[in-house]
């Protein structure tokens, strides 16, 4: 079995790359036309499909392990989680332990631990940005204050382990408890970096490998250790939810700057008003003339959002094609990520989650 | 083997107990001489002997366990942990370890866990409450903001899970995990009760019960679980901690309108002036006069604290005796935690587990 290759972070996103490039069009990273989106969502189908089965049993097990006598719990928990997230990351844990031909029904459970995990992190990050939507509703936040979310995202994470504990892998522990650890840290780590115009490529890949990435990783990792598969097997899996994940992010962090909020439910222009530091911006500050610079302090640094500022980020990143580099980027991540399936049987689920990593791609085109 | 009868909630509280008695004599709940303090410390000191080897590894543990990368995490980790907690939890856990004769090291590891947990709600709670001050020394959030605190605890949560399965107990792991879902659920149980003076007796147990005796029960049963010992013994020492952490946090409540600071490292008042209903002020209002309604009312739900309300929350608590009926009330528990000691195998950690329940108690005198 040939490993397949992990890209360099950030190779093909240096200076030396786009010299003498024109600049792209941004007008392709707006919304999609009707008839895209219906082909791009048609990638998504065969995995729909598939674990869509279990995925009534996840979502029963959510609907029940939120439940509490204390009533703000399941109001906040479900203010969040029936606000139509996409639910991509149990399904990856279903499709994993199925294409290994997992037969037990431990993969419900990991797969609901997985989704509670991701609601947690998205509660405790709403307190963190002080964000005021998520998802295109209101923040729990706004409704039940910064003290809910803490504590209901606290509660999710309780509830996660005991199904993690329920399932009885110790190995599963192990990844996802590590993966909770290090999710932890790549916000803090995000949160060092935040409205520093200095944060490297670098900086920004170990935070969205930490942050978003980890738990790709592990939601994958885990389908065929339950299955009882070889170290091999979870280490494929384990780099494919890696690369996706990676893969995943750049894309959302494009869409943010060009892409459609009815898509993704989340406004864009988001990480500009926030001055979160994300790989469009990064790569166009690396390139900035002095003029250019000061914009990006007074947005990022300062906080000084004034009318007008999203154009001009935008223009500066068509300028530095700076959107279309992160979509390359993002692309040699999927394309790792699809390496890494070829180490695993090939049958129809392994073709859906191919046709997955196909689907994260085409939503910024 | 009996079973130590678990004493109801509330029952000796209920204001027929205090009908026709005298206003108790409040000086006797201020910081006590010096001599009555070495006293009370003693009764710590079989404990603190016996645990001191383990400790040590458990404090170096803690103090790996903290290391990042990220430079923000050991920062704020350490900032409290270093701030002398006096990590009674992590010693409950070595002791009911040893009680039963384990003789390996994994205690050490569930003994750091169950101080991450609990330092990981500290830093959570300060964020709910909007503390200033924790320890004696200033909150982490105040000098690293709420979204350091909520962050840093995540990692140590997570930390915390990690070592939990590399103990590789499912029992030890099920009994923590548990407790954390239930100590956040009584975070929120907690909040819905904050400024409300229709607070209950009963509501402030389950509050308690969950968000503070649910940790040190957990503490405790994973002694006897990684020692091996059969259920009975798990339950033993499960229902010694429940009760034991229940009287612990009824005297904390006590100390808090009447205890030194210095002692306890936290300000004097802080409930009052974060209108918290703990059951010295429960009692009092559930026989409160019109006018010392309108008094609670102001203070605890309107927040509107003025010159000289703390003295007058001392003087209807000494109307009420609502102190000493709160320290009564803990000398239950505590003799219920006793009860339950004799469940276990009688030896010196037997015995100095018993001195430490009489500690947590002396310590309201």
């Amino acid at each position: 079995m040939q490993a397949p290759v992990f890209p360099k972070p950030y190779s093909c996103v240096s200076a030396r790359d786009v010299s003498g490039k024109g600049g792209a069009d941004v007008e392709s990273f707006s919304t999609p036309p009707d008839a895209m989106r219906r082909e791009h969502t048609a990638l998504m189908e065969p995995l729909i499909r598939l674990t869509a089965h279990d995925m009534e049993h996840v979502n029963g097990l959510i609907l029940s392990r939120t439940g509490s006598d204390v009533a703000m719990i399941p109001e906040v928990a479900n203010h969040l989680i029936s606000s139509g997230g996409k639910r991509l990351r149990p399904m990856l844990t279903l499709a994993t332990a199925l294409m290994f031909g997992y037969e037990g029904d431990g993969h419900v459970k990991l797969a609901a631990a997985v989704e509670f995990m991701h609601t947690a992190t998205l509660l405790h990050d709403d307190v963190v940005d002080e964000s005021d939507m998520r998802r295109g509703r209101v923040a729990a936040r706004v409704n039940w204050g910064n003290e809910a979310s803490v504590l209901v995202g606290d509660f999710l994470l309780g509830q996660a382990f005991k199904m993690m504990v329920e399932v009885g892998s110790l190995t599963a522990l192990y990844i996802l408890s590590t993966a909770a650890a290090v999710i932890a840290e790549g916000e803090v780590m995000q949160l060092a970096a935040a409205k520093n115009i200095a944060t490297t490529p670098e900086d920004y890949f170990a935070v969205i490998r930490a942050k978003t990435a980890q738990l790709f990783s592990a939601a994958c990792a885990v389908g065929p250790v339950i299955a009882g598969r070889p170290e091999a097997d979870h280490n494929a899996c384990a780099l494919f939810g890696l690369n996706l994940g990676t893969a995943f992010q750049l894309v959302d962090d494009v869409l943010d700057y060009g892409g459609a909020s009815t898509t993704l439910g989340k406004n864009v222009g988001d990480d500009l008003r926030e001055g979160k530091m994300t790989l469009p911006a990064v790569l166009c500050i690396l390139e900035a003339t002095d003029q250019e610079r000061d914009f990006w302090v007074r947005v990022m640094e300062e906080g000084d959002l004034q009318d007008g500022d999203f154009t001009e980020a935008r223009r500066l990143m068509d300028k530095y094609r700076a959107l279309e580099r992160t979509v390359e980027e993002a692309r040699r991540y999927a394309d790792a990520a699809s390496a890494a399936l070829l180490a695993c049987p090939a049958n129809p689920v392994r073709d859906a989650l191919a046709s997955t990593v196909e689907f994260c791609i085409r939503r910024a085109s």
